[in-house]
């Protein structure tokens, strides 16, 4: 078996999904984070993922898992999209029902495939280092492991979870490879800066890269009901079958992160291999790291986001997302998160980014979700 | 003569012009800061003053001066205001053409009248207090001098001028006027510390009571061509001329504020008492001070103004102008500044109240002034 033959068979599953109550209000239900061009490049975050995807084995071979809601607006950022490589969810299911059933349906197709998960609004500039350890990744996964790729922390985060790495697996074609001993959740500065000091741990970038097969073998330890519902979909997702068994079975799936289901039992089970991956990899959580982005780390630094942003600054610092054409004009103020929209605006500042989250479920309970 | 015959003969002239650059975005030059409700009282500062005004001798002896573009919003607000009783600008000319203007006017129509000159945008609760001073300006005047009210202070303010008082001035009806020794500009917080500490200075409010006649000759004292226009344009104002005559006129009045070629002169030539004036007042120059005014100085506070304002805060504190209907969320920002207009939005805080202005000169220097 060689390189190239895994990577004919590998597949491309991009989950579209989530919100991004952080970044409200410019994230919406009805403009969710992905949808978005967070880092000013010109491209919404599920078009640049597309991008990344699309030179390991090319576009016909990249399958979008999104919300009904979104079918037109994914379709238009990514025309090259084939139709069959659509999976629209008829609600928010988590990601194991997303990944799993998109799994399900291409392990139906092609028996021996291989599939790797990328999450639709992650940033990662250098392409073709990413490359490179999904290379790897695909190799592993062939040799039968669940294999995530870690990112080498660049400082102390605490934004993120961690994967603590463990011995070496040997594996031609994939020289990086090692075990995974464990995930971690997101840590505290103290934890998290002696993660990085000791060079066992890397971010978890939440990317899964395995055969279907081994995927679902081992949901099906975990979480049997689950699997069955997926499974059930994905012989009917081929045939005229399809609404009738989507509209049975979809309402009863378990919704649960694919972290629980998947990974971490892998990992307990000495099943998950990880490919350290040397690039910048960044979820854009809130609105802090957005402007970490744009300024490259120079606290100094006003960040402007938005076609007709029309800004007047002076003495200030932090970020600006210009989601009207109305004129903004900020004076002295540092560190600032301004989200201007036609309908809602925040104001906080970088320290507070996390807790934008709050005021989302404050509007949730309070029943004003025409800004939600 | 009486203290009621004083009092009969007395004309309020309120001069409704200037924008009020530091409270942009809400002021602007076709909704400027007297058209404003900055109080919370559900009236706007025009019509507070009308108020505080109507109570001395009545409606029909209020004169309004203000701006062609302004007639229809400055009649809206004062329904009671008599066709007569409107000065119209065609152009600013400062305070000095304003009230020296309307004070030629009632001069000519009533030759003993006295006249009292308050500005349209500040703010007075305490309408007896005021009127009670005013009463002995009235008294002072009639006795021959050009008579402002003097607030006490309460604090060492660094964003008013002071006047600087001397000695007693027996004049019956009168017993606390004293005369003016000199008016001084805005000083800094350790003079300012000196002047409250020492008791002989007193907040300068911009109000002045007079004999029109004596007004008039003080004008003429030090700018008789300024004089000579006013005289020209008060001559023809109750005849058909007036609009010929404005039209040649008004152009070529000087610039200048009554400080200069008033108050000033007459305290330097002993022509200037004053009435100490023991009433809270403020000039609301900024929304430093209209966050002050609204929180009565409790700097946990977060003053929230609009009608229609939808505003969810958590550990904030400042001001919030709304002036849209849309939603505004503020995360722990203190003392901040967010005025959010339709057009425009600003984002400062209280420490940075007067830098505002800055603002609106750079919106003038690039030609943005759509929203000035």
């Amino acid at each position: 078996m060689t390189t190239q033959d895994s990577l004919d068979r590998f597949y491309s599953i991009i989950p579209a999904g989530g919100i991004g109550s952080r970044l409200w209000p410019l994230s919406r239900a009805d403009a969710p984070k992905f949808l978005h061009d967070l880092t000013g490049s010109g491209s919404t975050l599920l078009r640049g993922t597309w991008d990344r995807l699309a030179p390991l084995n090319g576009e016909q071979r990249i399958m979008v898992v999104t919300g009904r809601a979104h079918r037109a607006a994914v379709e238009k950022q990514l025309p090259a999209l084939l139709d069959h490589n659509v999976v629209l969810e008829s609600e928010p299911k988590d990601s194991t029902a997303a990944i799993g059933l998109a799994a399900a349906i291409l392990r139906r197709r092609e028996p021996d495939v291989i599939i790797g998960s990328f999450a639709a609004d992650h940033v990662i500039a250098d392409t073709r280092g990413f490359g490179r350890a999904v290379r790897e990744a695909i190799v592993v996964a062939d040799a039968g492991y669940i294999t995530t790729i870690g990112i080498t922390p660049t400082e102390p985060a605490i934004g993120f979870g961690y994967i603590h790495v463990g011995g070496a697996l040997p594996v031609e074609g994939a020289p990086s490879a090692r075990m995974v001993e464990s995930f971690v959740e997101k840590p505290d500065l103290e934890t998290a800066e002696q993660y990085v000091a000791g060079g066992d741990y890397l971010w978890n970038g939440g990317m899964f890269i395995s055969r279907a097969d081994r995927l679902l073998e081992q949901l099906g330890e975990t979480s049997p009901a689950l699997l069955a519902g997926i499974e059930e979909l994905a012989e009917a997702w081929d045939t005229p079958r399809r609404g009738a068994v989507v509209d049975a079975v979809w309402p009863s799936l378990e919704k649960i992160a694919i972290d629980y289901t998947v990974a971490e039992p892998a990992a307990a089970s000495g099943r998950l291999a990880v490919i350290p991956g040397d690039f910048d990899w960044d979820d854009v959580g809130d609105f802090a790291s957005i402007a970490k982005l744009h300024s490259g780390g120079r606290k100094s630094d006003l960040a402007i986001l938005g076609e007709n942003a029309r800004v007047l600054a002076d003495a200030s610092s932090g970020i600006v997302v210009a989601g009207s054409d109305r004129l903004i004009s900020l004076i002295g103020v540092n560190d600032i998160i301004v989200v201007d929209t036609p309908d809602a605006l925040l104001v906080t500042t970088t320290a507070n980014a996390q807790r934008v989250k709050s005021v989302v479920d404050a509007l949730k309970l309070s029943g004003r979700s025409d800004v939600l």
